[in-house]
């Protein structure tokens, strides 16, 4: 009952149609998962969440390990209810903010030592100890600890950093314990390399050769070109196995994600709807506005005239702005409500797309409203 | 069918239940108002105003009339339409706040000159302007604009200032063409006269004799010892008329409202139950606790065990506390929503022991329980 299904497959693309059953529910993909940091998508309660139909979440596995804590959550009976979530959570391992949050981080054969960002604590995180806060956790999908090289980096850098997250990686399964089957929960390998084919290839074959449920490909979007990114993306999805969930880590702007289900990848997470949203940033279907702006003053229309979420059935631009301008709280709230939506019913639609066999057509439509 | 109803009158104290029958919807009262300064009560949606039961709520004139500006939200329809709230809307006239918040006033016979506390541009109030104004937001319930001395101030100043209030009242009575009957809009007069009884006296005798849809008790809670507050009260309901509603404006402390209600007082507003949930205060019925502290770290529990609101139902007092150490929105999302239902549930609560002849047995076990 639990486990990954293919429902279907493009036929002018390599854009797959599926579900991964987890212990919390299924979830449809390809899927965009709003990320919920510290124990909450800033601003919104969960009815908010599923509302604008989010089916998963994302959690940071730092920042709960280090505030409030991963024994404090397991004590109060895991992530989901702690933050009053009964739909699936995927969190990440902590490596990613310990490399760019962490303070004196120190990386050996073990582990990685580091700081707290917020009081300059002393901790240390290895493959085994990601797992085991994760499992604390309760997150329906949990990632392994790796090492994401800063872009750029050498060749030499790269490729010594990807054997230790390789060496890393099948510690990480080893501490697993859990059977898909079993429990409805995951075990996600990360593709690392750079932007480097051969390593890439390396590291998917070694990944691979481990055995995990999902697999993702992370070190991409991290300030590369976009042509890159996407000429790494291409043959890093296609050297991964058919019937196990692909996560493309971190991206991202609508159309990268269209590119990247193009090219067979189910799973995004990005913090940009969220992030944007309380910097006055609305997507909408033709492209993104900035609600601060002086044009928008007596504008009575919704932000986006197609969309359905709480904030465009309820509320005016003018108000928006205002709300904007006078710093309320209610401002993040509301915008966040329908950035969230936005991702949401764009995923949906691409569902449906695929469904459908128009995959293609509707991307090429998508992009041309969006970019006008 | 528009108007104010006293249902019942309590037999030991002169706590009344009554009906404000207004364009929006029906008011019970005693009723509280939670303060929606800038066209939102600060972190919530609507429906969370509703599903805590809040009936009417507070806009700020100064604020509104500032920005975004009260023709804009006429354009828009009138604040209810503006912020989304279809229920009865009270506005304060701007003049507490002109003297509060406002640089470089100037007070003559027409009215007030200020800079605005957000940008510095000129502005001017009257008494007339503060009508019009609060026509264009569509208040339900409209202030007069008055000057509110500060305390202490000495005699002559606060019976001139008196003086002047009182030529704005019958100003702003002559600039007022609504009728309750037929409009669902009321306008109050505001008694002031600093904590001098004679003052009082001859404030509410002469607002009387204008005649107005309402009486607010204005200038206390200003800074004066608790024991002065309510001796001035005390006389000051009491010569007010009977049949018509009474509002003690910027009360206050469950005890302060308790002993109001007690002295006849129909309607309260205060910031307390908002501003505190964005500190971390929350009202429990043992008394207020400060969520940040320590002893809340692993606590299961809810804020109030016997608490009805969304966020008792759903959250525990450690995912507050982390919440609130970690400086997320939802901190004063979820905090608001409890301690607003904590301020309506006393008044529902007021309004049942009123019903059934036990206000002051009511009054007095809460208030053994709430400061033991």
């Amino acid at each position: 009952m639990y486990g990954f299904s293919l429902l279907k497959t493009d036929k002018l693309s390599a854009a797959r149609r599926g579900v991964l059953r987890t212990a919390h529910g299924e979830v449809p993909t390809p899927i965009f998962m709003p990320v919920g940091t510290q124990g909450t998508v800033k601003a919104l309660i969960p009815e908010m969440l599923k509302d604008a139909g989010v089916r998963i979440i994302l959690g940071n596995t730092y920042h709960l390990f280090l505030r409030p804590g991963h024994e404090l959550i397991r004590e109060m009976g895991g992530l989901h209810r702690f933050m009053n979530w009964d739909r699936p959570i995927l969190t990440d391992s902590g490596g990613y903010q310990v490399f760019s949050l962490g303070k004196l981080r120190k990386i050996k054969e073990e582990g990685v030592s580091f700081q707290s960002h917020v009081d300059g604590s002393a901790h240390f995180l290895s493959p085994e100890k990601a797992v085991e806060i994760q499992n604390a956790l309760g997150s329906d999908v949990v990632m392994v600890l790796d090492e994401c090289p800063p872009y750029p980096s050498d060749f030499d850098y790269i490729s010594k950093s990807l054997d230790l997250t390789l060496r890393w990686a099948a510690r990480s399964r080893e501490a697993w314990t859990d059977s898909v089957s079993e429990s409805g929960r995951y075990q996600f390998g990360i593709v690392q390399g750079g932007m480097i084919k051969e390593l890439r290839h390396r590291a998917t074959a070694s990944l691979m050769e481990i055995g995990f449920d999902g697999y993702a490909i992370g070190g991409l979007s991290v300030g590369e070109p976009k042509h890159l990114m996407r000429e790494v993306l291409s043959y890093s999805v296609d050297w991964l196995p058919e019937d196990k969930p692909r996560y493309l880590m971190g991206v991202g702007k609508p159309d990268d994600i269209l590119d990247a289900i193009s090219r067979g990848v189910d799973m995004f997470d990005c913090v940009l709807p969220t992030r944007n949203a309380r910097n006055g940033q609305l997507f909408t279907r033709s492209g993104p506005i900035n609600i601060k702006r002086a044009e928008f003053r007596e504008d009575k229309g919704p932000v986006d005239e197609n969309c359905d979420c709480y904030t465009c059935r309820h509320y005016s631009r003018a108000y928006l702005r205002h709300l904007f301008i006078a710093k309320e709280i209610l401002s993040s709230v509301l915008n966040t409500i329908h950035n969230v939506r936005f991702f949401v019913k764009l995923l949906e639609d691409v569902r449906i797309a695929i469904e459908n066999g128009n995959f293609t057509t509707f991307k090429t439509e998508f992009m041309r409203r969006y970019e006008a």
